[in-house]
């Protein structure tokens, strides 16, 4: 496997474009994007678990219940959801799409991110399609990722090749976070594309499969979105040996996807709303993966531990504290915590108890961008790791006035 | 029921003090309390949840166990919760509390609250508790909420006079949030006393049944602490029938009960770490209890919530969001959202959508200090209040850097 550079349109058969369409005030923001096939691609998705979800997820849920789609159509500024009127202009995007981009508009993925319970105003996107669709093209992956934006602070986007049967297949993807963001069985919106040939039934399971490991182990701030959408389109452009049962390229290529959400996860956790830390949270030696995942979650998730790492503090009994108030059964007095960055690592806790360490290194190593919280329960084979940020000032400013 | 002036020496029989011993470098600062019972009282107290809690909640538990207690030593700007000797240290500080008070150590009450796995020096308590002892007086349960303080910018105490058998019974409170506060089957510390003669057996079950309705509903950071402890010591000073079934005059008891336990519920709640604002959240209309409840700590746990809030911003859109994150089987286009304060109430979301209102009126109502976020959700009879607080940019300074 090989990283490359690109994103949503490194796999081949595959063009977009963004522009600034008018939803956002702010005419240097892209706000409107458009992905395209160029021919009808298996498709899967998974979707918020959120009961309040946006009328696009309804939308694309009916889309591709066949299992294939052929463009995709996502605006930000307004997440077109909690509005009674929502699914008709949902429709109506798919619609706009359609005509714009010459596919069926059943087989169009529709997506919104922004502000929830404002109606939205769809005539800049009916405005604006044609021009979006003439832009088209195969280096327009990251004008598409810039216009999903909404608090990121940087475009998302990864890539990477494979071999299968003898031929080179692309994956290639783009997403945004940065706050509403404690996916439950989805994520925030992210969009992929592959020129590999496999069934949508396969493409399906690969991706939950991979979402449970991935995106849905970020939190930036607790909160499920309304509108988490992750979806793949493999078009077969590669022409490889179409993947139809779980055979060694079936692993491959879920390795691949794997490592393209792993990357992205890290990418929004890192870009978290005022984030200045990306944290990594490792659980070892757990009885269960269900533990594992619920402790690695839940210190992810602590306020406390996420003001602390904004202070380069290392108060880490409030990791402990964290694990302790964890669902589940499982000893305390066996666990082990370690802190650690490019700068080195310092145990910090040892059979549950507090141990002497320097809080000179410890301050060096919790100054990183990058700092791992390793907790080694000791208790079996079980792993897991989860991803999030500091808590700043600035997660406060962003939010304390997100509408205006 | 009538509130009268006072706290945790309110009631007869009850003295208490608060000095500045040496934990804490602010000498300022009071860091040791003890309060007492000229007899010994029947006693209950309920627990932090969490799997990982200080040595004073065993040793605790283990004094009280036979439903008595005489007194109460409590140490601020340390947990003693990680730390290898703490058993040790937690029963020394009920040896020397003991010796000053003249009462069986097996009928001291300990706690400790302050920062995690640092080994506890209990010289200073050892070298102050005779001077703490000869202070004690009905005067001095001020001083004892002083001295249970840690990030607390107020001190919090409530008493409350009914009348039960034609006797006047009192009961009075102290308590200390503020942070780490999202308490689970029990809460902070809180300390109670009352005069009122009842069995140990039904102390604890008023006080039990009190505490999942108000120090259970409250949330300041999602973070449950080790350490939390709510006791109540009731010593039958007033010469009230001793109430041994749950005839009117418990019903009388725990209505009191639950009144001093809401007070204070709001009074943490409101001074949450770098709290502008309490936010009080109603639920009602709900298919159940537990949803109704689910439900109003959903919204009050939204870091979303919390800091729109802060801004003063409403943005209703996380409040159904975070209604919809909520665990439990409920509609959620039945649902209608109202935001109020002293200064008025708006409606902003009806049967699940947006509806128009005033936002200028809305801003006027959330600039108060006192904010209400208020669900009827249309769907039984069903009602929850959870209590909360803003999210501000002194709680990030606060938590940044706690320990130094």
């Amino acid at each position: 496997m090989k990283y490359i550079n690109g994103g949503v349109t490194a796999a081949k058969g595959f063009t977009a474009s963004g522009i600034h369409c008018g939803i956002r005030k702010n005419q240097s923001k892209k706000d409107l994007a458009m992905i395209k096939s160029e021919v009808k691609a298996a498709t899967a998705a998974v979707y918020t678990q959120n009961k309040v979800y946006g009328a696009p997820i309804t939308v694309t849920r009916n889309n591709i219940s066949d299992g294939f789609a052929q463009a995709v159509i996502v605006n930000s500024g307004n997440a077109n959801t909690c509005n009674s009127d929502g699914i008709e202009k949902a429709e109506l995007m798919c619609k706009i799409a359609a005509a714009a981009l010459n596919v069926d508009k059943k087989d169009v993925i529709v997506a919104s991110t922004g502000v929830i319970g404002m109606s939205l105003d769809v005539t800049p996107i009916a405005n604006s399609a044609e021009k979006l669709a003439s832009q088209m093209s195969a280096d327009g992956g990251n004008d598409a990722a810039k216009a999903i934006m909404t608090t990121d602070t940087v475009s998302k986007e990864c890539a990477v090749e494979i071999q299968l049967s003898g031929k080179t297949v692309t994956l290639g993807a783009c997403c945004k976070g940065s706050g509403m963001i404690h996916p439950n069985m989805a994520t925030m919106l992210c969009f992929m594309t592959t020129d590999c040939s496999i069934s949508s039934e396969l493409l399906q399971k690969a991706l939950s499969d991979t979402v449970k490991d991935t995106f849905n182990m970020i939190s930036v701030d607790g909160d499920t979105s309304t509108n988490d959408m992750v979806c793949i389109m493999a078009n077969g452009c590669a022409a490889n040996d179409t993947i139809t049962c779980e055979n060694e390229d079936y692993f491959l290529f879920k390795e691949a996807l794997k490592d393209v959400s792993v990357k992205l996860s890290r990418l929004i956790a890192g870009d978290g709303e005022g984030a200045q830390r990306l944290l990594e949270c490792k659980v070892s030696g757990a009885p269960d993966e269900i533990t594992a995942k619920k402790i690695a979650k839940s210190i992810i998730c602590s306020s406390l531990v996420k003001t602390a790492m904004f202070g380069a503090d290392a108060n880490w009994g409030r990791i402990l504290c964290a694990i302790g108030y964890t669902e589940g059964d499982f000893a305390v007095d066996t666990i082990d915590v370690y802190l650690s960055s490019c700068k080195g690592e310092v145990k910090v806790c040892e059979k549950g108890y507090g141990i002497d360490f320097s809080e000179e290194k410890a301050k060096e190593i919790l100054l990183e961008s990058e700092i791992a919280l390793t907790v080694e329960m000791n208790q079996g084979d079980f792993v897991a790791t989860a991803w999030g940020c500091d808590l700043t000032y600035d997660y406060v400013k962003i939010n304390g006035d997100y509408r205006t």
